[in-house]
């Protein structure tokens, strides 16, 4: 994918025209993810099922723990079950770096083997200033220089602007600001009112909307406050949105599509324990796809009802 | 360091007394650093100066890209250059993951030779819930795991409080939080008045001062805002405050402890640019020194001013 993103660089670099290269490869379409790709991909599927990489070798099948690089086996047995009902795949990037270099070659070999069809995401929820964020922003999203080349990261707010223009510096790829997060540590910060009654939350993507568009920016809304995407909606209505929390952290997929649910789909939802870890003997790949399979069902009927597909 | 620190936990666990230990290895008490153990560091050494090591492979001097491993090389000249002269190193983690696997690797070996009378601080800004917020620090904190043992990290505040926590279980380990930064985009959100008046910036503070305690808590606070310090240390009249900013990014020393300084010190001032770009030739370890030792004696006359010296 990113050796042919890399011609597609000179190409363009030496002025000359992108069919040549379509001529070249003509699945380009899908070596980057614009959305109205990602569109496609959900309305193809059926679904907009992501599913959270966070593994833990510690929680993996045992018997895995034979092979030379057990959380990359894990994961590829993980995509290989659940690749055609699920459009996008998010490794947490903290459970690959707590294993130091180990994990990153995890890390690197599951990114490689990652669908080509899938919207990948390195969820890392980086922030930091100008340069520094550009150097993250190479570490997720520049092959050549890191051996990664996500489509999207996930970024912290907290540092503003020039905190995450960087990340949308970068050509074709995106990046998915926190909004309102799933966990109880969440009401700390991300609900405190302004003096015009404004939530700091809704102040972040206010502010988010001026920085990218519609074509490289998404927000992070935990599934876990349903009612929420209303307010959300107000600020961001065609906006994807990476929506955490449905299965083990008990958000509701109903909840989060009466209100979240646009024209375009407009969700990305993950679901990663519930999957990854639904069984944890030798059928733990086959267990993972019936989870992909019953979330796939409740999201293709959901599509339905809005009329998507 | 951390193979001793690793037997001290097994005594522990063991319910032997420390002091066996002690006799086992009598500067134990420098192989971990508390906060008495960093001022006393600072009173020794007249200074409270942290050299920042954003090492980017396209700033240091040519003549390094000849040696197996130029980051690293960089690093330990600058350290070597510079150890007696500073109370704590910096290493910004951007820079290195930006590399991949030889990154993490430089990461490593600089982190080795960290001078164990200094502070080491992992400056990765992370942030993420319970369990992902764990991994992180199991990254930085847990030599056995990750290959990396830094006495703190930095840490972004924006998911609350099931975000920090997981660091400061760490025993002997410090989380630093972002407080007020030095960029443009701080006044984003930073700076954003609640319906009682308080500032989005002063919550953090408020409220993370109920997660840990001065023994294992510093606050990020950016040196190109002086007078903002006088709001801080209202808040934080005891903290550590790590002060970035200084030199290239155009903040005043002397603005920062007119209104910063506390009896204890209370500041680690960070220096980058100006000290490790000195010079772009052959001598640039020796350039670094000469940044060093001016800012040293700026901190010196700061400390005997405030008569801490």
């Amino acid at each position: 994918m990113h050796k042919i993103w890399n011609i597609k660089n000179k190409f363009e670099k030496n002025r000359l025209k992108p069919y040549i290269l379509i001529v070249l490869h003509p699945k380009l379409q899908i070596l980057i993810m614009t959305r109205a790709q990602l569109i496609n991909q959900i309305k193809t599927k059926r679904s907009f099922l992501c599913v959270g990489l966070d593994t833990d070798i510690n929680k993996i099948p045992s018997f895995l723990l034979e092979f030379e690089d057990p959380v990359y086996e894990f994961n590829k047995r993980i995509i290989e079950a659940t690749s055609d009902l699920c459009v996008a795949y998010k490794p947490n990037i903290a459970f690959y770096e707590s294993r130091g270099l180990k994990g990153w070659e995890s890390l690197q070999k599951t990114w490689r083997i990652l669908p080509k069809d899938c919207f990948s995401i390195a969820d890392a929820k980086r922030g930091d200033i100008g340069n520094t964020a550009n150097m993250y922003a190479k570490a997720f999203f520049d092959e050549g220089e890191s051996g990664l080349g996500f489509d999207s990261i996930t970024v912290a707010p907290y540092m503003g602007n020039d905190s995450v223009e960087p990340f949308l510096q970068f050509r074709d790829k995106w990046a998915i600001v926190l909004a309102l997060t799933s966990n109880q540590g969440s009401m700390d910060f991300q609900n405190i009112k302004d003096n015009e009654g404004v939530q700091l939350f809704e102040r972040v993507i206010q502010s988010a909307n001026q920085w990218g568009s519609i074509e490289n920016l998404m927000y992070v809304v935990g599934a876990t406050r349903g009612e929420a995407f209303k307010i959300i909606r107000k600020h961001a209505p065609d906006h994807f949105l990476l929506v955490p929390g449905i299965g083990a952290q008990g958000g509701s997929l109903d909840d989060v599509c009466t209100y979240g649910i646009t024209n375009d789909c407009g969700l990305l939802v993950n679901a990663t324990r519930s999957v990854i870890y639904a069984s944890s003997g030798k059928d733990f790949a086959e267990k993972a796809r019936e989870e992909a399979i019953l979330l796939r069902t409740e999201m293709e009927k959901q599509l339905i009802k809005a009329s998507i597909i």
